[in-house]
C-alpha cells in the first residue's frame, strides 16, 4: 500500500475538517461546494424546511456566525472560534448576562473524558447549550457570565448532494455518506473522503454494468428526505434497483475492520461485505443490526427494505474518541483510509463480476483442446487448473460468483480472471444476476 | 411468589387424592364432581362402552368396592381400604382360597424400591392382582390366602369434563389434563389442579382473543374418545381452530422444569413453550417426542397433528416415585404447583399477544413528538427506548412478537407493553395472528 | 464374515490383474469377456474412434504388443513384459537408438518412492515413454540406447459393458465401475470385482422394486461417451429413472472406509450411503466434492446431474500406492472386498425398502388386539416396541424410511422387519418412494 490514495483522501479530510456542520445551513453548503469541485458532475438539490418526509418535517435552516461565553472580564472562556463543537447543534439566538448557576444548566461535559469536548445536539426541541472539557468545566467560579450566540433557525434548505454513474443496465449500486457532522473525522469526514474518492474511481471504470447512485446527505432526516421526495420517486426507483448499498462511514482510523449487516442479513450486500472482509483481514468485528446506528436505519427500515451494509473501521459509538472533540484528524491516517477504500472497491469489482453462470457443454468440457489444460504441470498449475475445474463444476445456472467463491473456499476475485478465461473460450455464459436478496 | 395460590392448589390435590380413580367408572365421576364445584361452566359428558373411537372400542365401566388379602387367621395382608394402589387397575372380580404359590403369580412389587407399592392396571386383558411393598411380600409366608376383590366390570360409560372459555375469536388454545390414575400426586393430580386454576384464571381475563378448550379426560384412551366422537367434529374443530396446545402433568414437585415438544417441533405451542423457559428458569430439561408418553402421543399423531406440547416439572418415567405409593402428598408443594401455574399463565398471556405486526409509516417514525422518546436520557429509559426502535425495526409484517422477542433477545412478556404503546400511539397494528406452526 | 464372497472376488482381481487395459484396445475386452463368463446377461457395445461424445470425441484404439529398452549389449533394462506400467498408456509406436540424454526426457519416476513404477497416460497429445523405479533409473550410464514400442494407434473403438437387470419399476438404481488401468488392484480392480459380485447378488434377490443398471467403462471418457451415445437417449434416461447411483471403486484395502458426496450433497444417495456408512462403521473420512475424481465427475456435472456418490475404502489419490506398481494385489485382501461389497448391499438393501410410509388410522393403533405388544414385558421388547411405536409416530405420510430411522437415532436395516410386521397388520402403508433429492 503506497497510501498515495490515502494522503489524497487524508489532505480532503483536513479541508473539510474545520467547517461547522450541522443538518442544514451553510456549513452543508460549503461541504458540498468542496467535494463539487472532485466530483464536477455531482448535482445539489434543496429542500424547503416545512415539506412533510413520511413521518417526518424538514425543519428550519440553522446557521452559525459566533458564540461564546465570556467572564466578567470579558474573557472567552468557551469560544466557538476556537471549536465549533462548543456550541450545542440547532442552538436558538442568544445574548444574555447569566450567574453561574443558570449557566450550568446549559453546559455539557463528560466527567470520564475531562479534556474531551462533547458534540451535543438538540435538532428538534428549541434549546441552547455550550459543550466544554470537564476540566475547564471545573475551573468556573461563581460569578456573572455574558453567553451570546449569534445563530439563525428560520424556514430555510435541507442541502444534499447525488452523482449517478451510469453503467449498462438499470440496476443500481448504491453509496451513502452523512455531511452534517461539525469538526470531526472519523465520524465523520472519513466517510465523505471515501465515497468521493470511490466515486472517481468508479468514474474510470469502463464496461460499468451497474448504474452508481452516490449521495451525500445529512444523517437520518437526509436520508428520509432523500427517500421520500419528489412523491417517493427516489424510494421506488431504489426499491426496483438497488441491488447492494453501503453506508460509507467511519472508515478513517487504522483499528480493526467492523461490519454491520442489514436488517434482512443475507443480501447480496451481506454476502459481498462479508465474503471481502473474510478473505482481506485476519479478523473483524461482526455487529448485529440491533446495532445500527446511521441510515441503514432508514435503507433498511419495513416497508423501504434495500439492501444495505456497512464495512467500518470503529463503529460508530464503539471507540471512546466518537462524538468528541478527540475524534479528530490525529485519529485518522492516510493508511486507515485507504484501506476501507480498498475494500469497498473489492466489493465493487466482484458484483461488477457476480453473474449466475452456466456451462455450456455436457459432461466436463476437454480443456486440452482449449490450451485450458496445462501442458507441463507443476504445484501451482495444478491449482490453477482445480479453481477452473471447480469453477466448471458449479457453474450450474444456480450459483452466482460469491456462491461458486464460498463453495470451492477461494476468493471471488482470484476466480475473476478463471471465470473470464472461460467466456473467452466459450464454455461458460453469464445466465442472469441475482437478485438482492438470495 | 406468595404461594397463596399455590396453597389453593395443594388443597385441592389433597382433596382428590383418597379418590380410586381409573380410566372409566365412579372414581372419575366423583373427580369431576369436585372440579364442577370449582368451575361451574364445565360439562360432563358419557360415552358408552363399546363405542367405537378410531382404532379403539371404550371398554367396558370398571367399579371396585373393596379388596384385600387375608391370611388364614382372617387379617388382611393386602388392603385396598389402605391405599387404592394395593389392586391392579381393571382388576376382574375374585373371591377364592388360594395358596401362596398361585398368590404369587398375581402380585407385583418392586425388588429396587421395597416399601413402594408400584401402580399396576390391566385394561385390555382379563386379569386380577394386587401390588404391595416388595418388603411386605418377602413376609408372606406358606399357607392359604383368601382373596377377594369386589369389583365390577360391565358395559357403563367413559366420563369425561370439557370447558369452553369463550374468545373474541374462533381460533383456540388446548389445555387437557388426565383424570384416570388412583392415589398419585405429581402424575396425576397436580394437573388437574393446575389446569382448574389456569381455567378459573382464564375466566377472569377479559377481552380474550382465544377460546379456550380445557378438557378433563382419561389418559389414552379418552383423548383418542375426544377426538373422535361425535364424528371426529372435535378432531375436525381442533384441526381447525386450535393455534397451540398444552397437556398439563406432572407439575406439583419443585424438581427442575422440563419440557416437551410436540411430534412436528417447531409449532407455536413449542415456540412460546421454549422461549417461557428460557427466560424464567435457569436451566430445564429439553426432551424430545420420542420420549412422549401422554396425550400428545394422540394430539400429535399422523393426521390428528396438533400443536401440542407440555411444560412440566419432573416428567412421568424420568423421577423414581413415578407410578408408585412414593408419588404422594408429600412428593408436591404448593410452590412447585404455583410455579408451574406461572409459566402456564405466561405461555397464555404471550399467545395472547403474539400477532404478527406492522408499523404504518416508512422510515422510522420520528418518536419525540409522540412523547416516546425520553427528554431527560438515563441508562434505564435508553434501554427502554432501544427496545421501542428494535420492535418498531421488526414490525415489517412478517415477524410475530415471539419472533421480533428471539431476534432482540428480549423476553416477549416485558416487549407487551411497548406493543401497547406503539398501538396506543398509532405507530404499528396486528396484521394477523400467526399460524399454529410457523 | 468368513470372507468366503471375499476370497471369490479376490480371485477375480487377480485372474484380471495381469491384462494390460487402457481407455480402448484389446485389454478391455479381455477384461469383459472375463466379466461375461460371471454375467453372461452382460451386453458389449463398441463406439467407433471419432465419434463426437458431448465437447468429447472417441480417440483412437490404442493397443501393444510389446515394449522395452535395452542396453547396448542388448539387455531389457526396462520390459513391458515385466510389468505393463512400465509404458506410458497410449504411446505411439517407436524404434530407435537414442543416447541417454535423448532418452531421459521420456522416463517418468518418482524420486520420493523409488522402488514404485509410476503409472502415466498421455491420451490426447501424442507422445511416448517408459515409467520405472526411480532406483533403476539412478543406475543407467551414458551410452546408446534401443528403445522399442510396437504399439498402434489407429482407429477402432472404445468398448463397455452394461447388464440391465430388470424390477418391478423403472425407476433404476446405477452401479459404475471402471476398466482402464493396466495392472492395478485397489484402483481399479477391486471396484470390477464388487460390482459384478453386486450384480450376482441383485439377480438372486427376488421382487426387486427398483431395476438395475450396471456399467463397466472406461473412466472418464467412457462415462461421457455412456451418456451421449444413442443421441444421449442414455443420459436422458437416467434422468428420468435413476433415484441413487455409485461409482464403485478403491474397494479393496483394509483401511478406513471413506466417503464422496455427490455435487448437490443431499440426495438419495448421499443420505442412504451416510446412513450405511454412520451405523457401520467407527469412523470414515467425509470428503467433498472437491476431493472428486472419477465419474461422477461426469454423473454429477451441471446438466447431468445424477444423484451419484462413491463409499470406498482408501480413496484414490490419498494413499501412497494410488497409481503406482505398489497398488498391486499385496495391497487388497479379501476381508477388505467383502465389507464394502457388504456395505453396498446393505444400501441397496434400504433403498428397496425406502418408501415413504403412511399410517392408516388416526391417533395411535391398538396394538395388543394385534398381537403387536407384548404380553410379558422384557427389556428388549419394550425396546422392540419403542422402535415400532417410533415408526407408527413418523409414518405420517412425508418421511421415508431414511428419515424415520434418523430421527428416531436407529439403523434403517433393524427397521425393516418392523415395516414389514406393520404392513402385514394393515397398518401403514408405503405411499410412494421419495424423489432422487429430498
Amino acid at each position: 500500500m503506497t497510501t498515495k490514495i490515502g494522503r489524497t483522501m487524508y489532505q480532503w479530510v483536513s479541508d473539510m475538517f474545520p467547517i461547522c456542520r450541522s443538518i442544514t445551513g451553510s456549513g452543508v453548503r460549503q461541504t458540498l461546494a468542496y467535494i463539487k469541485k472532485l466530483l464536477p458532475d455531482m448535482k445539489i438539490y434543496e429542500v424547503k424546511s416545512g415539506t412533510k418526509v413520511f413521518d417526518w418535517t424538514v425543519p428550519n435552516e440553522w446557521n452559525i456566525n459566533d458564540a461564546y461565553v465570556s467572564d466578567a472580564k470579558g474573557n472567552r472562556i468557551i469560544d466557538f472560534q476556537r471549536n465549533n463543537l462548543h456550541v450545542v447543534g440547532y442552538s436558538e439566538p442568544i445574548d444574555k448576562i447569566v450567574d453561574l448557576a443558570e449557566l450550568d444548566k446549559h453546559l455539557y461535559s463528560l466527567p470520564q473524558q475531562p479534556d474531551a469536548i462533547p458534540f451535543i445536539t438538540s435538532y428538534y426541541k428549541r434549546h441552547w447549550g455550550f459543550c466544554l472539557a470537564h476540566s475547564v468545566r471545573k475551573k468556573l467560579r461563581t460569578g456573572k457570565y455574558h453567553v451570546k450566540i449569534d445563530s439563525a433557525l428560520k424556514p430555510g434548505f435541507l442541502t444534499y448532494g447525488e452523482i449517478i454513474i451510469p453503467g449498462k443496465t438499470k440496476k443500481e449500486i448504491l453509496l451513502s455518506t452523512y455531511i452534517c457532522h461539525p469538526s470531526m473525522a472519523n465520524n465523520e469526514l472519513s466517510g465523505v473522503a471515501v465515497t468521493t474518492k470511490l466515486a472517481q474511481w468508479i468514474q474510470k471504470q469502463i464496461n460499468r454494468k451497474y448504474t452508481y447512485r452516490i449521495v451525500f446527505i445529512p444523517e437520518t432526516i437526509g436520508s428520509i428526505t432523500y427517500l421520500s421526495i419528489f412523491s417517493g420517486k427516489n424510494l421506488k426507483m431504489m426499491k426496483r434497483n438497488v441491488i447492494a448499498g453501503f453506508v460509507v462511514n467511519c472508515v478513517g482510523d487504522d483499528r480493526v475492520y467492523s461490519f454491520l449487516p442489514s436488517r434482512l442479513g443475507n443480501t447480496l450486500a451481506d454476502r459481498v461485505a462479508k465474503h471481502v472482509l473474510d478473505h482481506s483481514t485476519e479478523d473483524y468485528i461482526k455487529w448485529t443490526f440491533l446495532d445500527r446506528g446511521s441510515d441503514e436505519r432508514q435503507y433498511c427500515s419495513p416497508g423501504v427494505d434495500l439492501p444495505v451494509v456497512s464495512i467500518m473501521r470503529s463503529k460508530y459509538g464503539s471507540y471512546p474518541e466518537y462524538h468528541t472533540s478527540l475524534d479528530n484528524l490525529s485519529l485518522i491516517s492516510p493508511r486507515g483510509l485507504e484501506g476501507s477504500y480498498e475494500l469497498y472497491c473489492k466489493c465493487i469489482e466482484i458484483l461488477e463480476h457476480n453473474d449466475i453462470y452456466k456451462i455450456k457443454v455436457l459432461c466436463e468440457p476437454q480443456l486440452s483442446k482449449r490450451g485450458l489444460y496445462p501442458t507441463v504441470s507443476s504445484t501451482d498449475t495444478l491449482r490453477q487448473i482445480q479453481d477452473l475445474r471447480n469453477v466448471i463444476a458449479y457453474a450450474d445456472g444456480r450459483h452466482d460468483l460469491l456462491s461458486i467463491a464460498e463453495i470451492i473456499g477461494k476468493y471471488a476475485g482470484d476466480l475473476i480472471p478463471i471465470i473470464n478465461r472461460l467466456k473467452d473460450a466459450g464454455l461458460i455464459e453469464a445466465i442472469r444476476a441475482p437478485r438482492s436478496a438470495q
